[in-house]
């Protein structure tokens, strides 16, 4: 008699953006007439550009001809991607990474799904609360936590309150953990870290051989040149971070599907005897096995980004985002919204200042406004009474939908 | 301080491909001028056809404009091509499969490791022996076995043996089973099941309650009109089986990535309680939260199969591929090996009749030929003695490699 794993249902209610979906559907469906802004599930508008459509042809090309043909790549990627990945995004800011450090795939949020396959069961994992919804709903499906609380809250885990008292940077914890993940440029508030403050969570890390699951799938749209692109710029994170980046919101990927994590080769965990065994043959001996490489004319599509015209073309679609992320700012704040984010990050974080909750808001904002942002409850219970807007949008939508939250009555 | 799974200590060696490609590596660099001709990894040679070509394209061009852009698709894969799929694949052989109990993936590689995500830990795993190794593999880790007993045997999974006297077909266990995993056109032997063979499983796992991992990748390789291409065209199969199928070997789409799982509706498995629960709602909630879809070109390439066109096309290149089989088929007998496979599957699985060990046959064909094959012993114990040859290389390489083995010396 085959059995479930029971984990699944602890699992409460749906992921938070099929249930946005599910609302949104449902309200259209009632409402066939209503031209609704999407602004909710972080969803990238802008076309790829010339030189990543032209890469992208070039691999469907070779794949038409027997002399070009590829079948299977190798799962980790191929050598072209990876290495001009590891001198333009690592060795150029003077990050120490290696090419067969890379681990090309399909998504960060399969890989930061993922991870936790390598790691034991008995590991106290910690995670940001507002927090991107997949590293908790993994943690649970994967067993890694115990019951559902109540509340937004499971046992087990570690929850690193992130609220506008202290600036969106979790305090160390007090309670040991084994396993950190930290998200910056942060999803959902649009804050990011600077170089002391993730110094702190390396040394922390160092210290209580805590391994910090960084995901920098934002770090693309950090203006400010103190902040940090990725963890391995502070010294001594190659011994305790993982990191996982992404395409998606970088160069438009979210429909096109590549990105990647970094094991670095001497980071180590232990076993329950307490014996260091590095990560990294765990983690390759996954990829391989249960994965088999991206799409050849997607890494191809990839690849492009990486040229000077690539370059400058992604600089100028990401310039085109964060100007809708200074409007929204600039009209949410004239609103009466506490705003927060959207200076380094693609997303604008508010707090309604009127005691409204989040899915009461996000209601209000569909209904009224036709306007779609996500609730910041839906990230986790410090995000109750936040909203998150997402600049994914044209700039005529931006203007249009802070024009229509001007006209609500409150 | 963070551990790790140690269910990954308990591997043995490299995964079978990799050691493959390894040997033949090591090979290549110390005879750089040996022209080695690979029919190992069973990787398609024979390019992507025109009209899959030709909406690759069209998806990659519909990515350069902000009005046909795509972002975020759904996660379980576009209507069109689980429509296509449901008419052409299932309802068209007489299966009741709807387009929502297909799940589109990146490949049967990851949702046959992926599948055992939603089960319990306390069930009992059987599957054929030889194997495909990714069952095996991801069983160990995701601490579904024991340790490994040595001679290729994992404490705690029942093994199936599939060899000539049981014409590959295996005995319905007697020890009850929670899981099986079934093969059929299989890999690596290249033997497939009748619809009677089939009717003794369904009918075993619906009296057990038993889930059937049924794994039809290479369905499109069946000639013979009387063989079933899925197991719901076996009555009561709905209730007890998942089935997964790709396009990889259908359509040449190893480097393009793109696969199918079906988990009908009404398939149930319990609680440790007995609560019977569906497992749709589970693997949708996983693949919904850890995965983001197929790439939006992909799914437009691999829908052109189901056109006129597309059907056309890949059948001729099936075609191809079998006709190399014949002649591996009637080569191989003819230099005195036992030949089995190879009429409903692109396998073809020998015996050297001489005692020879899988890994030395492969060393020595290697060697001497520069003929890269699959051991059989590498596909588990019962494999030993066994060698797969593939028939995914071009027709020249198929003929010359039999000209080559014909001057072996034994």
């Amino acid at each position: 008699m085959a059995q479930i794993n029971e984990n699944y249902l602890k699992l409460q209610a749906g992921y938070l953006f099929p249930e946005i979906g599910r609302r949104v559907r449902e309200f259209q469906k009632e409402n066939p007439q209503a031209d609704i802004i999407k602004m909710g599930i972080g969803d990238v508008t802008q076309p790829l550009t010339p030189a990543v459509i032209r890469a992208f042809h070039e691999g469907v090309e070779e794949m038409s001809r027997p002399e070009t043909f590829r079948g299977y790549g190798p799962e980790q990627g191929y050598d072209f991607l990876r290495e001009a990945i590891a001198q333009s995004d690592y060795m150029s800011r003077g990050a120490d990474i290696h090419a067969d450090e890379i681990f090309i795939s399909d998504g960060s949020k399969c890989d930061t799904g993922n991870i936790l396959e390598i790691f034991g069961y008995n590991n106290t994992i910690a995670m940001q609360d507002p927090v991107y919804p997949v590293y908790v709903d993994t943690s649970v499906m994967a067993g890694r936590t115990g019951n559902y609380m109540g509340n937004g809250y499971y046992d087990g885990l570690v929850y690193l309150p992130c609220t506008a008292e202290n600036g969106f940077i979790p305090e160390i914890p007090k309670k040991k953990v084994d396993i950190v993940f930290l998200c910056y440029p942060n999803n959902p508030t649009g804050t990011t870290a600077s170089k002391q403050e993730l110094k702190r969570w390396v040394d922390y890390a160092i210290k209580n051989k805590t391994i910090i699951l960084y995901d920098a799938a934002y770090e693309a749209y950090i203006s400010d040149p103190d902040m940090p692109h990725t963890i391995y710029e502070i010294e001594g994170a190659k011994e305790v971070a993982i990191e996982f980046r992404s395409f998606s919101k970088t160069a438009g990927f979210t429909g096109t599907r590549c990105a990647y994590t970094i094991i670095p080769k001497n980071l180590v965990a232990t076993t329950s005897a307490g014996i260091e065994k590095p990560l990294y043959p765990l983690w390759y001996r996954r990829h391989t096995t249960k994965f088999n490489g991206v799409s050849y004319p997607v890494q191809k599509a990839a690849a492009a980004i990486f040229t000077p015209e690539g370059k400058k073309e992604v600089k100028s679609t990401i310039r085109y985002y964060m100007n809708n992320a200074k409007t929204l700012r600039e009209s949410l704040a004239k609103l009466g919204f506490q705003v927060f984010g959207g200076e380094n990050a693609p997303y604008v974080w508010v707090n309604s200042g009127r005691g409204i909750k989040s899915w009461d808001l996000f209601d209000k904002l569909l209904n009224e406004a036709h306007v779609v942002g996500t609730p910041g409850s839906g990230f986790g219970p410090s995000g109750e009474g936040y909203f998150r807007f997402s600049s994914f949008a044209t700039q005529q939508n931006v203007l249009k939908a802070m024009e229509r939250l001007k006209n609500l009555k409150w």
